[in-house]
């Protein structure tokens, strides 16, 4: 078990760790290109502000961009992440946390499935959920 | 995209959800022992009651024994579920209700990520979270 707090590397790290965290890093600034960048066209969502679950890259990159520029967060601690590797997949878990100054904190449980496609490790499937909500 | 309820099979699904609604409903009648029996040792495991992640097979065990016999519901929908295979893994993800009689439904966000072990399909992540808490 790994706790890494905001941009720290850990080169033992599985790439796609590293891949979540410097998407995590647009999105905490604003931006979600970082994760439509890594998503595959068959990606599928879910998160607790939806009455069901997002299918597809065109649906996901429609309800990212309508969150463009809202969300905003000066540090982030992606804790314990575990990487369970299987041939083309890797399944990563972690908690998360994010926060400004001293502000509370966000707490998150984080699912992400990769699948190692030609062009590289893609997302297909994101589940958010917020930690004892 | 196929809804089912209950027990009704169909035989073009993948295995992985067969697996699935059968351990649901022993789940739902108070036995946990459906998801263990298909657990993996190195399974991991999220829900909106605990505080982080439960990793590995036997604390995941002490938790759902914790549980035995607490849990009961008449009906459950397993919605929509989509399987995105690569190699030796497969990302399950569904909407669930369950419910009894004419009560209120619980609405869950659902991921089960399985792999083929040598004795078959293992959950090694689960994530449960309620759908807009």
């Amino acid at each position: 078990m790994t706790a890494c707090i905001d941009g720290t590397a850990d080169s033992t790290e599985h790439e796609v760790i590293h891949l979540e965290r410097a998407a995590l890093r647009r999105w905490l600034d604003g931006d979600p290109g970082g994760f439509l960048e890594i998503s595959a066209q068959d990606v599928v969502y879910f998160d607790p502000f939806i009455p069901r679950r997002i299918d597809g890259l065109p649906a996901l990159t429609a309800y990212y961009e309508g969150l463009r520029g809202t969300i905003r967060a000066e540090h982030f601690e992606l804790s314990s992440p575990v990487v369970q590797e299987a041939g083309e997949m890797a399944a990563l878990s972690f908690n998360f946390a994010s926060w400004n100054g001293d502000g509370p904190r966000m707490l998150w449980n984080c699912t992400e499935v990769y699948r190692r496609d030609a062009v590289g490790w893609r997302i297909v499937q994101t589940h958010w959920s917020l930690t004892q909500p």
